[in-house]
C-alpha cells in the first residue's frame, strides 16, 4: 500500500509517499517539501522533490498551502500510485481523541476545530479539501497532535477555575506534539526490545519553534507542559511559556494592550527572542560572539535550560522517578550543549549523562547517551512525524479490515 | 526593649508586644487581634486582648484598620511601654530588599508600593500613619513579605518577555510569604543545631488563604511559586495558581470579560472553591460528606496535592536534591492528610514520611515527621510571622547601634 502523508508547517508543506506492507516495513519512496508558502519576500517559493538519491527543485509561486498541495499531487500523478492519504491536524480539541478516516461527519467536526488553532488548522483543512477534489476516490485520514494527550487524568488536565467556566468554554489542558511523543514511545520500546508500557518516560520535544515536555506512564501521556494552547510551558523560540497570568490582565487593563497586541507579544516577541533581544534560535544564542549581547544571550540559554530542568523534576515526582529521559526533535537531537546543561548535576534523581557520547552524537539515529551505570537511561530519538502519520494510517486500515471481515 | 508588632490581614489586625532583650529571649507579653475589620455583616466586629492567661473581648465598631489600630494603641497605653513598632508590608517591589526603619524617605517609597498589592499595602500604610500620629516619638520599622526573595537569581525571577516590557513595567517574579520562609530558615537551623546556610530546603507555606513553596539554598531563596503577583503557583483557596495565560486573553477578547471580572474570577472564585464548587477550605473538602459533591471534592484535593508534588520535584531538580522538606502555616501544620498525600511515593527522591508520627503530630511545636532512615528530613514548623517581625526589629536596632558606636 502506498500512503501519501501531508504535514503542514506555518509556511511549508512536507510530503512523503511511503511504501508500506505492515508497520515494520515502512519506507519513504518519494518525499519533498514546499518552501516559503504564502511568504512575500525577496526569495521565491519552491518545491523540492526527492526520489531515491535524486533531488529536483521547482521555483514556483505558492500563494497558499492548497496551491502547494495541488502542484505536489500533479507531480506525483504519473510517478506513483496513491492508495491512502494521511494528514496532520494540530488541535483536535474534545472532538478527536484518536486518528480517524475522513468522511462527512469528520469534516463537520474538523470545521469545529478550526478556531482552536487558527494558524494551523484551517491550512490543514484546505489541503484535505484539495486532495478530495483532485483524488476523489482516494481514502483520506487525519491524525492529531493533541490526541496522544487525551489520556491525561483529570488531575492533570483540569484548570483550577470554576467548573461553570471550564465546561462551558471547553477549557482544559490539551497538549501538543503528540505524534512526536507517539514516535518516542514506539521507538523507545523498540530500542529496549520491550513493551513501552513498562517504562516511565520523560520526553523533551525541543523544536526550533515550539517545545514541550511530557510524562509518559503505562504507554500513556499523564502530563505535558503545553496547555489549552501551545503558548504555555517551556521557554520557546518566540513564545513565553509559563508566566504569571496576572501580567496579561495588567498589560490589558493598566497598560492598554489590546488582545491582538498581547497575542503578538506573547507568541511572537517573547521566549528566547524576547530575553536575548537578538535571536529566537538557541543555536545563535549559544554562539553569542558579540560581547554586547553576551549577558542577555547567557540569560536566555540559562532560562531555556532551567525551565526544562524544573519540568523534568516535576514529572519525575508525579512518575515516582523516571526510567528514560528522551530528547527529540531538532534542538533535542542536534544540540549537545542543551542536553549537557539539562542533565548537569542530575545524579540525585538517577540521570547520569555520558558527556563524551553526548558531544560525539551525530543526530542521525536513535542512541543512548547515558553512562552505563546510570539508573535512568538518556535517549536521543530523531523525530519522524510523517512516519508516525503513516503508521496511524496502517493501523486504521487494519482495524477497518478487521471490521469488514 | 518592648516591641509592638502589627500584622494586617485583609479583615483583621493582629498585634503582639514582645519583651525582647536579644534574639534568643523574645517573649510575647501582650497580644490580640481585631476581627471583622471593615466587614458589614450580621456579626459585630471586636478586639481580643490577651495578657498572660486572661483574655478580654471588646465588641466595638471597626470601620477601618486605622480605627482598629487606634483602639489597640489606646488600650495598650496604660498597660505597657512601647519602645519600637514593627509592621508587615506584603509587597515591597523593587524598592525594598530588606526591612527598614521608617522615615520620610521610607514613607515616600512605601507610597510607590501601594499599587503593587492594592488590597494589603494601603491598609498597612494607614496603620503606620496612625502610629505616627498617636505615638510620634516611638521609632517604627517595616518588614516585607517580598524581601526574602530579593535573592532570587535572574534565571528564576525573569519572565521570558521582551526586556523592553519587563524593565519598563518592573515585571519580574517577586514572591511572597517571605517572613514565614525566614522563620522556616531560622527554625530549621536551630532544630538541627547547624548553620541554616548548609541546608538545601524546600519549604511549603500552606495557608488557609494563600499558599506558596520556596527553594532555599545557602540561606537564600533561589526560587518560589508565586510571581509578580500572589495569584500564580499552587492551587489556593480561591486563587487559580498556574494556568495557561492564553485563557486570560481569550476570556477578555472572545468572551467579553472585563479586567475586573477576570480578577474577581481568578482571585476569588477559582482554586479549591472553583474546582469543588462548594468550599474554599481544604478541611471542608477532605470531609466531603455529601455524595453529590464527592467527585469534585476529590478532584480538588487531588489537584491541590498534585501541584505541590510537581513543585517539590521541580525544586529538587534545581537544588540538586533536598536535605529538608518543611511544611508550615495552618494547613501545613494542622493537616496530616495533605502531608501524607504530598509525601506518598517520594522515596525515589529521598523523602520517607513516618506516617504514624505524621498522624499523631499536634501542630504545637516544631517536629520531625520523617522516618529515621529518610535521606531527606520532613519538618513541621508552626508559623510565627509576628516573632520574625520582632526579630527583624532587633536586628535593625543592633545594626543602628553598631553604626552609632
Amino acid at each position: 500500500m502506498n500512503i501519501l502523508v501531508f504535514n503542514c508547517g506555518s509556511s511549508s508543506l512536507t510530503y512523503k509517499v511511503f511504501k508500506a506492507a505492515d508497520v515494520r516495513t515502512v519506507e519513504a519512496a518519494v518525499s519533498g517539501k514546499a518552501h516559503r508558502v504564502g511568504v512575500t519576500g525577496t526569495e521565491p517559493s519552491f518545491i523540492e522533490y526527492k526520489i531515491g538519491e535524486s533531488t529536483q527543485k521547482d521555483i514556483i509561486p505558492l500563494k497558499t498551502h492548497k496551491d502547494a498541495a495541488a502542484f505536489i499531487l500533479k507531480s506525483l500523478k504519473d510517478r506513483i500510485d496513491i492508495d491512502l492519504i494521511g494528514h496532520r491536524f494540530v488541535h483536535g480539541g474534545n472532538y478527536f481523541v484518536s486518528s480517524e478516516f475522513i468522511n462527512d461527519e469528520t469534516l463537520r467536526k474538523l470545521q469545529l476545530c478550526l478556531p482552536l488553532a487558527p494558524i494551523h488548522n484551517p491550512v490543514s483543512l484546505s489541503v484535505i479539501n484539495e486532495c478530495r477534489q483532485t483524488l476523489p476516490d482516494v481514502k483520506q485520514y487525519v491524525t492529531f497532535d493533541s490526541a496522544f494527550h487525551s489520556s491525561l487524568p483529570a488531575v492533570a488536565y483540569t484548570y483550577a477555575l470554576p467548573a461553570s467556566v471550564t465546561e462551558k468554554l471547553n477549557y482544559r489542558k490539551y497538549g501538543f506534539h503528540g505524534l512526536s511523543y507517539l514516535n518516542v514511545l514506539l521507538e523507545t520500546g523498540h530500542f529496549f526490545k520491550t513493551s513501552p508500557e513498562k517504562l516511565k518516560i520523560i520526553a523533551c520535544h525541543l523544536g526550533t519553534g515550539g517545545s514541550s515536555i511530557a510524562a509518559i506512564k503505562d504507554g500513556h501521556s499523564i502530563d505535558t507542559s503545553m496547555g489549552y494552547s501551545p503558548l504555555t510551558g517551556l521557554v520557546m523560540s518566540t513564545r513565553c511559556g509559563d508566566i504569571d497570568p496576572m501580567l496579561t490582565v495588567y498589560l490589558m487593563s493598566v497598560f492598554g494592550y489590546r488582545p491582538d497586541d498581547l497575542l503578538d507579544l506573547l507568541t511572537k516577541k517573547s521566549g528566547l527572542l524576547g530575553i536575548s533581544g537578538f535571536s529566537s534560535d538557541i543555536r545563535d544564542i549559544i554562539k553569542n560572539t558579540s560581547p554586547e549581547d553576551k549577558d542577555q544571550a547567557d540569560l536566555a540559554f540559562d532560562m531555556y535550560v532551567y525551565r526544562i530542568r524544573k519540568y523534568i523534576g516535576g514529572y519525575a515526582a508525579i512518575l515516582g522517578g523516571a526510567d528514560v529521559l528522551v530528547f527529540t526533535d531538532d534542538i533535542g537531537v542536534y544540540n549537545w550543549q542543551v542536553r549537557e546543561k539539562v542533565c548537569e548535576n542530575m545524579d540525585w534523581c538517577g540521570i547520569a549523562l555520558d558527556s563524551v557520547a553526548n558531544r560525539d552524537y551525530n543526530g542521525k539515529q536513535i542512541a543512548m547517551l547515558s553512562k552505563e551505570n546510570s539508573p535512568a537511561s538518556v535517549l536521543c530519538i530523531p523525530a519522524d512525524e510523517e512516519r508516525v502519520i503513516c503508521l496511524e494510517g496502517l493501523n486504521l486500515s487494519a482495524k477497518a479490515g478487521d471490521k469488514t471481515r
